[in-house]
């Protein structure tokens, strides 16, 4: 078993199965060492601040990531061959005074801190939205490096 | 006649002509191999899900597509010195209740692959916002890769 | 003194001491000569169209841009160690009806300029979102690329 999978396991979390774009794109594109991870959004639906609180916020976060890995891993076949997470942005779905968006993308940031360590560590922007594909609450995107072949 | 200019007529599509940019940036920045082209908007102005429909949209995230293409035109000389598109970021500017998003930024997807076949695939996020540029419908920025020379 | 950091004084510019990041991400991850410089907000608070003039929110990213200056500083030493900006995106905090983006980021850009000359010209998408962290004005993340060691 994958070294990264297996730590995913034993911080008691799992790769949902790879749900297949729904509209015309990729789930990653790569392009050389580099690999664009497209924007996924969370299964947790509503705004934040009014529907959901930061703590749920977290948890859409994480989700989104989780999806993420499961398309990057369907790609690349092994989430070993991450050398490094170099960006992220997360959309997270505001009302009109919500102001905590750092603090929801945690919840993504969190697992992959965990999950890779000092090469998990990236560049993030968390802004605010009034809407998101689906009515979600959280949408990310990712640029990895891949180790070479 | 290059290829792809020849393709995207008997597409039935043109480019317009290259808009210089209003504000201090430029329309494209290259870096080794990879161009990152500006966000550019839609000439289509208004709100999806209250003024306009996806159909609409989609026809705006075309617009939008094909402003780029002939800014980055302008600056390569030729589009067949496109290797591949990589990653698309949309934004839709969305009612409180439009939730949509992907299929409207199809209309630009459809477009580059229509166009580059399997290398205008392309990672992408669509994302929806309160606001654009002129009140604009649809927003969009792109990263590519070139050819080596 | 750097070269750069002599030129920002001479602008009648400074930078501010570097802020740690607030929630779990780096202030810049660098990737070969790519360096991915995190999201950060201006210090001026409030919305665009409604609580802020284009020209104070001109100012706001100019204050956001010398805060993202401040942290590259800080990671790789000398600010003279940069060969080129590539993008940017500027999240301005907009109202309703708010549509003049690119002219409230042009604070960042025409610093960024000034600054760098010709190598300082960055591809840029400028667009409005809802909310922002803290309530910021206006919210900036850049790509780089540094010269070789």
């Amino acid at each position: 078993m994958s070294r990264i999978e297996d730590k995913l396991q034993r911080m008691g979390e799992s790769l949902p199965r790879p749900k297949e774009p729904v509209a015309n794109y990729l789930g990653c594109k790569i392009s050389g060492n580099t690999l664009y991870a497209s924007g996924r959004v969370s299964l947790t639906r509503g705004e934040l601040g009014t529907d959901l609180d930061v703590a749920q916020g977290q948890i859409a976060a994480k989700e989104a990531m989780l999806d993420i890995l499961s398309i990057i891993k369907s790609e690349i076949g092994d989430l070993d061959r991450i050398q490094s997470v170099e960006k992220m942005i997360g959309f997270v779905r505001s009302g009109p005074s919500f102001t905590e968006q750092p603090k929801v993308i945690d919840g993504a940031s969190d697992l992959l801190v965990n999950l890779f360590g000092a090469a998990g560590q990236h560049a993030r922007t968390a802004t605010g939205v009034a809407q998101l594909p689906f009515g979600a609450a959280v949408q990310l995107e990712l640029i990895l490096r891949l180790k070479d072949d």
